[in-house]
């Protein structure tokens, strides 16, 4: 058993951590903090809890939560996690954070993206990015684990494979994401009103993203050299899922039979990645409520182009699904543990 | 005042044109027809008609139909519309036909896509495309008009002004529709029903939408060659809406200025088409329960690409709206009576 | 042709007002006003509104306002009303207030249930509650037409034949009221944020909702007595509609063809209730975009029991629906005109 | 380890048991049977099984079901399970039906209810109602359990502390039900259409829902006399979830507090039933997803009212999750294994 806290535990990814490690068999939640003044019920805020669970908020505390904690989550906003990321850090505890203010490498494109100077940039080395898929090696090893963002994870597992085995053009690729209302946050505002997201659909962000320089930062891993895409996210009128439909060129002479294939053996031993069978394409409820990211292809023959559609639940393999993965591998854990 | 009948009342688009057509100033509605055997009540399928409102649903008679009509509104299923348009037709009345038989003029074409023989081929010179924006000159003349279908329009709205223009290349033209249940029709089918769209999104599909040639016929004609574009449609969890995501390429040289001007130029005095301001996209909100096409264009210096977003109502703007405005053009009237 | 002004135009029901008022043939819009600071844009607000609509937003001006319009609307927050109503109703105009302020007799019982003090007592006596089948004798003559609350209205309009027929008891009245999310208007909450409502439903203030006073007053104008009632509303997970469903007793020896007969002559001759056939109630979709009040009724020899099932949409006749038809009848138009 | 299987397990309970069933720690799943004609794959039915689940499904045959299981659930429609429970049920079997065929004691009841002669009688003595709040003892028992329909599940935990304590009247119970679409079943049908569902709201089978007869019955049990009640169950735009509100009315000189301790005192060691604290009331939210019925009580001393609000998720604790349940209590494991 090892113990494991939460910080920032009422907000959407807080709560759906709560929700898994509360199952999980080798974990006891130690701490769940807080920053909210007001005292706020978990009951309510989960109420899938058993009766009598006996797990209460707090108020932070560096010192509490590093004292009785093995694995310390964070699920604060952007900007808001490097400061009690590095503290944890520095206390030894495993760090795995929900923010995006370790995922890209660079202090100046992290400070042009977010609008905020970045006080930690000596831990930035440290960091690894938290996609199974592609990082676990050095996740096994990491005491900073910087889990990725939801639509990057989407873009990443629908690319990795066809940039990998270079069959397709770097140059031309173009995202269309859909998010669910729930990869918003909790924070009110009129985007995510009820009478303005009910029967309505709309892009937004678009081609700027804060989620562009960790997808182009991977991208550039997968292929061995600098590819740019074009990305437009759009925002659907339900509560939790992204479905990113991907657009690529194969290169001359690629059958369509090598594109499948480079997918299929890509993902064939990962346990959370499944590409469908010619044909079909994934949608969004079969993901949701799951830590699976489904995969399906299109390619012909007579066609040079290539589409791919990748959907995950946005809450789980795009946040706090992830996360536990990442802490499964981390801690020699089966790495599905709780997550099936 | 013309005397005006819908033959097929009942389904989605028939409803719709009975809607517009009671509140339009020249309009006297004089027969609906259906094929249904079963008695259905006008009054349920339309709530929003006023109490004691005369209207009634009879079994589909040519002769009847066609001595009492100025102009015969087609709204049947594909395949079956080629008959009756032929016969009313030939009775001498305008026809507009909301069904996609005529709206291919090769019939060798229509058939590979819509899998049925054409009966009428001699027709298929004679008809117009309906779509006002392209071809309104030879609207005013036609007496049969192929009213076009819901991708389509939303598709080549959002293209014309820069394939016209000659700004983009043709290519690599890439489209992401995203279109309501309503689109689907009132035909029972699992992929409709509510459990399996709610909390849902998918693509369906893939490049194979039998919308696809009738776009590219009229992409030939804007851009005077050939044009291919790949086109992924997506089923939303709303009613009714059509949103289009549009990738293109500017050829070099060309401004982000220029192409936007290409599209506040070109539909500048057009009654139903609204292009946004710059940095600003339609929603499906904006347009829905209007004939209205909003379009909005991103496009950078830094960048060679360009992003059109075009948003209808798929049963106005993309059927009966647009059935309607090319009646008010066929017949003289101002050509947004009844519509706003 | 009027002059009318709408005088808090940006909210959910200012904005209904404007889409009516613009398509009625016998009014001229005068003057639009907001007491927001940021600048507003109508076309965003009200997209459905044609281009080069020429309206514009302004800040409220009594004198510019009282100068050029023979109709007043006030689409403001209760509580804020009262003055405004006032003075416009000082300079002569014709007053139609959709908030509570003048819809409660007793200055006390306004202050109770809705925590406000009145300013304009003197007032009260001269507002005439604005339901038109029941007191349109009174609105014909009225200079300040209290517009009544949406759920109000679904009520009223549900019991008044009942109640006025002398057929039902008038002890355990019972209502379960179930509304969309627009009723709450556009301030952001938790409550109206999205993942709350989406794939949710709950019941809210609990017997103690704020309609309840204005309710009795009626009911104890049609029952000659006073009449109490147990009132549940609850939150629905739509944009629009009211549905509630009455729970009556059928007082001894009364045959349900009495009861069914109440009620279909009481509304024979309205121009916006309609009473449905025997076996068939009215859902939401029946009544949404229209001002009709949909009405049907249970009732067997074999039970005491009646059950009454009445459908609006909020904003129209449970809002500026009624409003209109509410100017109509003030200024000797068709009482439908504008409205159907 | 006991061997369970489900018959009629493509269904929208027969899935949901499945997921159950693969994450029971005491559960080995030995068939999964449907009468489809067409191969369907699980896979696709419930997209949360893992990767290389191993599961299948296969047509029945009682000789295979019945040698390879202890305990079979029928998740078969109405009328279409007593033949098979029959054959199981002499197989030797612990029968778990969640169809209506043995709900009811009284043969002839059955049959005017659900339209259809009850074949197997002689099996309707034995069976035990599948309650566990009231009948947990004979549950422990019984070889078969009737599993009880959704909407009584939530009406009869909502009134059993009331009646029983004998604090209010029996002669005027009125219930109001909502229900998402999953409670219609998987067939398609005009009604469970997205673009009937959508946006809308409606009562249905108004006093005459097929669940009466098995709520009269254990009414008639919790209060030691015959009680019958005015039930109106309506359709909610959501997937899942029942909310019912309950209008009761206390007898004279029952306070307030007693009724509250009731229900607290009732529900105090039930390991799925929570009872709100006083001035909160339950959303569907708080159960989907979960085996909870949650119950929120309006009472006051003012008022001889009691509304009584319980919410549950029509699947799980409405259907697959108490069968479930059920299991656990007759098996001897912990009530709640599987279910939290």
């Amino acid at each position: 058993m090892i113990k494991a806290s939460v910080v920032g535990a009422t907000g959407y990814t807080g709560l759906e951590l709560i929700k898994i490690l509360t199952r999980h068999p080798r974990v006891k939640i130690s701490s769940l903090t807080t920053r909210s003044e007001e005292p706020v019920s978990l009951d309510k805020l989960i109420p899938s809890l058993p009766k009598n669970h006996g797990l209460k908020l707090e108020t932070f505390s560096l010192v509490k939560v590093a004292s009785n904690s093995d694995v310390i989550f964070l699920a604060l906003p952007h900007t808001q996690a490097m400061d009690v990321a590095y503290d944890c850090y520095k206390a030894g505890k495993i760090v795995i954070d929900l923010s995006a203010d370790f995922r890209i490498k660079e202090a100046k494109l992290y400070e042009v993206w977010y609008g905020h100077k970045h006080s930690k940039k000596e831990l930035l080395g440290d960091a690894v990015y938290g996609l199974p898929e592609a990082y676990r090696g050095q996740i096994k090893k990491s005491q900073l684990i910087a889990n990725p963002g939801c639509y990057a994870t989407s873009i990443l597992l629908g690319l990795k494979p066809a940039l990998e085995s270079r069959l397709v053009d770097t140059d031309s690729i173009v995202v269309d994401s859909k998010s669910g209302v729930s990869g918003a946050g909790k924070k009110l505002s009129e985007t995510t009103a009820f009478c303005n997201v009910d029967e309505n659909f709309s892009a937004y962000k678009v081609n700027q993203h804060q989620h562009t320089p960790e997808v182009e930062a991977s991208l550039a891993k997968f292929a061995g050299k600098k590819v740019s895409f074009t990305f437009v996210p759009h925002l659907l009128p339900i509560d939790r899922g992204i479905l990113s439909t991907i657009y690529l060129k194969k290169k001359k002479g690629i059958s369509a039979k090598k594109i499948r294939q480079a997918f299929t053996q890509a993902y064939e031993s990962e346990p959370f990645v499944r590409v469908r069978p010619e044909g079909t394409f994934p949608s969004v409820k079969d993901v949701a409520h799951t830590n699976f990211c489904d995969i399906g292809i299109w390619a012909h023959e007579r066609s040079d182009r290539v589409i791919v559609i990748s959907a995950i639940d946005n809450l789980l393999k795009g946040a706090s699904g992830q996360a536990v993965q990442n802490m499964n591998i981390r801690c020699g854990f089966p790495e599905a543990m709780g997550l099936v």
